[in-house]
């Protein structure tokens, strides 16, 4: 496959292939010709460049990945794209290549099967009792959240998950003794693992006995060392860092031929291999005995029964729209002034008992980010069917263990940090959106609001960088109704993550009109026409979010008593309005008012695609400040009277 | 001082008072008078949310901190903010808050010693030869990057850095039990630490034996496990998370204080304490002793001293101005066509010899990033004064450490990895950036590109991310004289980190005339006029970076074909663009010309700030695909023709 594509990464593929034919051939417990089978085991590759030995044992198994799928690697439209993508490739249960995340990914996946079990089996009925093996190589060992992760899955008791360390001593810079000197056994024993060291990873006897003893353990999870070559095979290369990423080159691949006397044909599969590797009768059996039990359970435990069905069918309760919309109104009705971050608690005290497949929690910030809830309860290795996860100070394991939970089925994970913090997990964001991961990622103290705690903790660019980033849905509400709204959305929306960021300080309740409130799930509406006559235009339109809202639509007021027609529009998820229809946008944003102002505590970068030539943007674009949070908002220019100034001079002009 | 400012972090500075009075009064070399001399000790507060202790121990032993300057703290204009920055206040070595950098800071500076120290010291004269302290607590510790660092100091044996576990058992969270079940001894261990187990915090006795052992050992750095008690002295609060982030509150403080026996009013020093602080007398001494072998050497190592001096100062060496700029018109000569990957290469070739501060590295990416020269020789336990790092697969601990060696004096130090991987160190460069810290960010690979390894690899955000936060200067090359103009430019100017964005595939070398070659430091100049007669106005600029130039080229060559006057303006660097005077702006861009075409591979929302409202973007807003790089540009619409026909659309509209 790589030296056909002539780009590839033949080396892992090739030293994990003894391990890979162990585990696949008499210990995967899955059915190819169901790849979304709720209890499969689920195996994740975190070195994801060996994407061509994930491939070949997904067609070899029986996956719907054909030869011609094979020859296509790395092709613009294949389902065999350079690094295993989920939602691409059937049998694909994450999307790896930036190292150290499939690992996190599988835990998570571990953590979400163990939590559902204690949720959903019943005695006789081990409904959802699978493993989650890892694969991963030093690059994935080396990366700081693997130590995030493993961490976690010692203290969370994980004895589901089996990881294989590929030690074959190699990285891209060559011997690996110049940079990584762990004693990793040792490493992974202080995290409370199960360590099973000095495994030949090319001697399929040790390798089945690892497994066996990785299953017996009942209370940690698994490591298995094993010594590998990389590039096993290879007459001449098999051992050095010139096989990991790139193809052999005709000659090396003749000598590995001969020297593993293979005499057919590149993608010639002999059929005795075929018939080897088959495994779709035998997959239909486990499914069918699952289902013959499931079938039992059914029978014994209803609604249990239904709620799991629900739950992995990705379905939202039948009440939820009428709970929802209920609480937006009441919500409105209360018009309580709030941080938007106690309104997000609120929301979900509301909505969380009805939807025990919400879970998550906090990188140790609860108290901060208001995400433990009335209904929540600590997932503990006493209380495994718990919905709320402390993560301790690890933003980048939470993230892409919230991505594992999402992926596994069952639930719908949020988590939490401050909006700076953001930084720490921002490829597992990537990776969601990128994977449509249906996540959310709550992030508070979301601007110079936060005060005190300075410019190290006071998020400027991060705004812009996120709507930048590729369908990822951005949420900045500006009161408990938009809070609301928000959350419903999030939950609603399960075709990528989105991202609610809410501030630190209280914000006043905006007054709407009630057909004003089915509008704000549009991303953008008009919350304050001017006062001119009824049809006229505006003459300035003040674009504003979160925080900011309510300095926009003060200096709305005053500019409408000087008789410039202000209108204010609450921007609260600019990725969402622009997908709205022409016309609404149109009177949203008339494109011959282009007197407009943008307010934001942020950066201004992305706000020149609303405004304009003749617009003007007021933000922040330095750094911070350590002050009150009132101070910092005069300091910045973010008050009602710059606004108000600004306005006018543009409209004078 | 956090009751005062209403707004702090008591807990951490209570707990850990007792150590950092045995350090500060026993053991750390340096003089409060003169916070940079050059071989005082480094002192990191890595639990940076604890700065009003380290203002109290600034203030106390006798730097520019006033007892007015510790009434302000959390203030605006204060140079007491809520979290250490350095530049800031005397002292303060590097910012810290955002957990496990500090930490990360502190292994960079003790590398920055140790090499610095191997490069100039010389029989009898150890003119380099100080110890790095560190305190951390629980957060850093679960911080992924606490990995990545402590596993490289281990393998590079910084016995000079000795690091304070605050052991408090608690975060914001709570009790961390829940959270935090790590043997950490044992987690040490397996990196190659020397680990003093079990001390007691609030024992000056214990503490000052772990120092003295941990100053001992000679091949291993050390870990010193302290036992303390959060917000230690508080009768109701201590040893509870209640204390860790908030004001105690007055109740509070006077039982405290009672406790205490403190009879003093709020920042009074009684004179015994001043006395029994103030270090200034002794810093003094310490310095001048340290003047005197310097004086000594300086006669006998007359070169060595001098470019010692020069490289703590900051300063180029005489040669670097004639060098550049022959280098620069040295490479327009040869006009080559390379990747600029490849160029940098050629740079650092050309420039590393004369200039023996540059130290840098990469993420196990040397082979793609070009980043190892041929003047560059590992930096080992047994070649210390080497000038190359193999980070490993470690990219946040890179560019954290690479803070460290910049903030420590005698080095300029750069690092590199693949763009998209800038994710996963982002926070270190917003430190970098934040702190002013002149560093290089070298980041290959930079779009789609780089071809088949896929949408996981291929940066889309990056670009506009990175503009979008402050104080960084992005620079993205089209050529081999643009990626020498970008290096120089990087080089000379250290008022902040600048970004390289260089590529993977090959470009073509743009021709120039002679007098634009000094244009280019301009961040945007007229690299290609349209063929009107002179002094017209173009119809249409093209506006383009990187690989996109000669995309730009052929296509105003196409459409001044058709008699549309097209002008390619070359947009290298957008941040030092905007700095430029209005003039020149207008001359490269003249503002009545609004027939405009961005062109880059990647996220378009940064260019509409140049486009205006008839502008259009031409870009990629989703996510890459897996595939060869020309496949790419065509299935992207980067392509000439579409150049052409969006620029003819927007010009006849």
């Amino acid at each position: 496959m790589v030296q056909n594509a002539n780009s590839g990464h033949p080396g892992a593929p090739m030293g994990m292939a003894d391990i890979a034919t162990v585990l696949w051939r008499e210990f995967l417990k899955h059915n190819p010709s169901n790849p979304s089978w709720a209890n499969r085991d689920r195996f994740v590759l975190s070195n994801g460049h060996a994407s061509c030995l994930l491939y070949s044992l997904l067609h070899l198994t029986g996956y719907e990945v054909s030869v011609d799928d094979l020859k296509r690697f790395r092709q613009l439209g294949a389902n065999t794209p350079g690094h295993p993508e989920v939602g691409v490739t059937p049998g694909v249960e994450t999307t790896t290549g930036p190292l150290g995340q499939g690992l996190a990914n599988a835990v998570g996946m571990a953590l979400a099967e163990k939590t559902l079990a204690a949720q959903f089996n019943r005695p006789g009925f081990d409904i959802v009792d699978h493993y989650t093996y890892v694969f991963f190589g030093d690059g994935c060992l080396m990366e700081g959240i693997s130590h995030e992760v493993c961490s976690l899955a010692g203290t969370w008791k994980l004895s589901k998950l089996i990881a294989f360390y590929d030690d074959n001593g190699i990285s891209i810079d060559g011997n690996v003794e110049g940079w990584l000197t762990d004693n990793t056994p040792e490493r992974f024993r202080s995290y409370g693992w199960n360590v099973i060291e000095e495994v030949d990873g090319h001697d399929h006897h040790a390798i089945r006995e690892a497994i066996r003893n990785a299953q017996a353990e009942a209370d940690k999870p698994t490591l298995i060392c094993c010594k590998t070559v990389i590039g096993k095979g290879s007459p001449t290369k098999e051992g050095t860092h010139g096989i990991h990423g790139s193809p052999l080159g005709e000659v090396d691949i003749r000598e590995t031929r001969n020297a593993l006397r293979w005499r057919d044909g590149p993608f010639e599969i002999p059929l005795k291999t075929k018939t080897y590797w088959d495994d779709k009768e035998q997959g239909e059996l486990r499914e069918n005995l699952w289902h013959s039990t499931f079938s039992t359970y059914s029978e014994q435990h209803p609604e249990l029964a239904n709620e799991f069905l629900r739950r992995l069918d990705s379905q939202l309760p039948a009440s939820w729209s009428a709970n929802t919309e209920s609480l937006i109104t009441d919500t409105a009705l209360a018009a309580e002034s709030l941080a938007t971050r106690q309104s997000s608690q609120q929301v979900l005290n509301a909505i969380g008992p009805p939807l025990p497949e919400i879970i998550g929690g906090s990188a140790d910030l609860s108290p901060s980010n208001n995400t433990f809830w009335q209904g929540a309860l600590d997932n503990t290795p006493l209380t495994p069917e718990g919905n709320y996860i402390r993560f301790g100070v690890r933003e980048f394991g939470m993230g892409a263990i919230a991505n594992g939970l999402a992926l596994h089925g069952g639930f719908i994970p949020y988590c939490a940090t401050f909006l700076v913090f953001s930084d720490y997990m921002r490829n597992a964001i990537r990776i969601a959106a990128l994977s449509k991961i249906h996540a959310v990622f709550v992030f508070t103290h979301d601007s110079i609001g936060l005060g005190e705690d300075g410019p190290t903790h006071q998020p400027i660019e991060h705004l812009t960088s996120f709507r930048a980033m590729p369908s990822v849905k951005v949420w900045r509400p500006c009161d408990s109704v938009e809070t609301a709204v928000a959350w419903k959305a999030s939950i609603e929306d399960n075709s990528g993550p989105h991202i609610l960021v809410l501030s630190r300080q209280s914000l006043p309740y905006q007054l709407r009109r009630a057909d004003q409130l089915p509008l704000i799930h549009r991303g953008g509406y008009i919350l304050r026409e001017h006062e001119g006559a009824l049809h006229e235009d505006p003459d300035v339109i003040l674009l504003a979010t979160g925080s900011e809202v309510t300095l926009a639509v003060e200096a709305a007021i005053l500019l409408n008593r000087k008789s410039i027609r202000a209108r204010v529009v609450s921007f609260i998820c600019n990725d969402v309005f622009d997908c709205q229809d022409d016309q609404y946008k149109e009177e949203v944003l008339p494109s011959h008012v282009d007197c407009r102002v943008s307010i934001e505590a942020g950066s201004t970068l992305c706000w020149h695609k609303y405004l304009g030539n003749k617009g003007v943007a007021i933000g922040i674009d330095s750094f911070g400040e350590s002050a009150p949070a009132d101070q910092l908002y005069a300091h910045f220019g973010l008050t009602i009277e710059n606004i108000v100034n600004k306005a006018e001079q543009r409209f004078n002009s």
